[in-house]
């Protein structure tokens, strides 16, 4: 799929989170997310909350199982390893997403979330996901 | 702190999530939070976002180790590793926390997640904070 | 499977590590196996090894697996997440595995481990084994 | 310190693993370690055992570790998150480990475990380093 595919299927099939997340670049190498951050993002002190930056980590490898997979809306979140390194900035924040491993039924990868304009990641996160046969 | 010196403490200091969670027992053995369930929580088939289940499980443990260190704001999260293991229901969902080790600079837990009247949980969540000295 | 079935399915499908475990009990509930310490699980200072403790986790939680769906030497681990959070003291260690999910492929739990005679857990670990159908 | 020097700090500090691996290269960007593999690192079928897999991610994590903060025998895993993705081939096994963050206690990064040969990854482990101060 495409990115303009891809934002489209996500537009569709998840109203909630439309105009969330932006998809930037889709390739077969990486994928490309980002999360325009706003007030509902933010903790105090600015710091983008925690659940926040799971959730782009989470969109942003799902994205990558439809680029790979095709459009399959079920599939899921099995496990999440994330660790937070660095505090980020009052800047939107871009995901970076790879497939590590595409299986039959499970997809393994990783996910490197930056603060845009910072060359250090502020989170790295391990996914799994499964897909419906 | 108890329920109550908490729930102050998170409406003071996180009016972003204030009344998204509610806090419903805290002892020296366990914290309860519930996460009353709303659309915006919900993804197509009626099932609760991962975000959403992360984001409780977060505030659970963050409840627990205010519980054990007192009022200190700044405690952020370092890490953590969630498994989804069962679809949600379309109930409010019930966090259990634990802390298994209270360190100087590191807290680190657990956190079970249910669908209010389920016995099985929903997922596992394995946290750690860093507190401030 | 009772723990003498387990023993020797052990023993019989796994020669390399025959003697470095033992299987103390079985249950619904919980799987409890033995780590006998010995030279070669040491490191400076008296601790065991993280290796020494992940191989007891992750053959415990495989013996909990055993344990519900029977007999399958091709059971593999597809992830494992440890915190380890304790030192050890130069005892025996003791594991108890408990599983939490028992899916088609997919076998979700947790593994306590802990010195014998303290009181407060060394280590947790979070494993997902995958079983062929 | 350079490969050289972190290889006598291994023999001299950790007796009980030396011989077990080896150090290939050590440079600001990455460490590459190697595990030869031996009949006690086999399991039936002829593939490596996931705590020999184990012990080569924290080994060579940990040589990141002394490469960026000099000699510190006392520097501990705290945690680690380790995906199994394919089956290992019967060839020695190698470990490319990064750090992606150096912080005053804890030091954060990844490894990625190759069957010698092969082109893409057996094994994907998170961890996460205490150093003393």
């Amino acid at each position: 799929m495409t990115a303009q595919e891809i934002a489209a299927f996500l537009a569709d099939e998840f109203p909630q989170i439309d105009g969330d997340f932006e998809v930037v670049s889709v390739s077969a190498k990486e994928i490309v997310m980002r999360l325009p951050v706003k007030d509902k993002h933010l903790r105090p002190g600015g710091t983008v909350s925690g659940p926040s930056m799971f959730a782009l980590a989470d969109v942003a490898f799902y994205v990558a199982v439809l680029a790979n997979v095709g459009p399959k809306a079920l599939a899921v979140t099995t496990s999440c390893n994330i660790d937070f390194m660095r505090k980020p900035a009052q800047t939107d924040m871009i995901a970076r997403a790879h497939v590590l491993k595409l299986g039959r039924t499970l997809v393994v990868g990783d996910v490197m979330l930056y603060s845009e304009g910072m060359d250090k990641p502020v989170a790295r996160a391990s996914l799994t996901y499964s897909v419906p046969k």
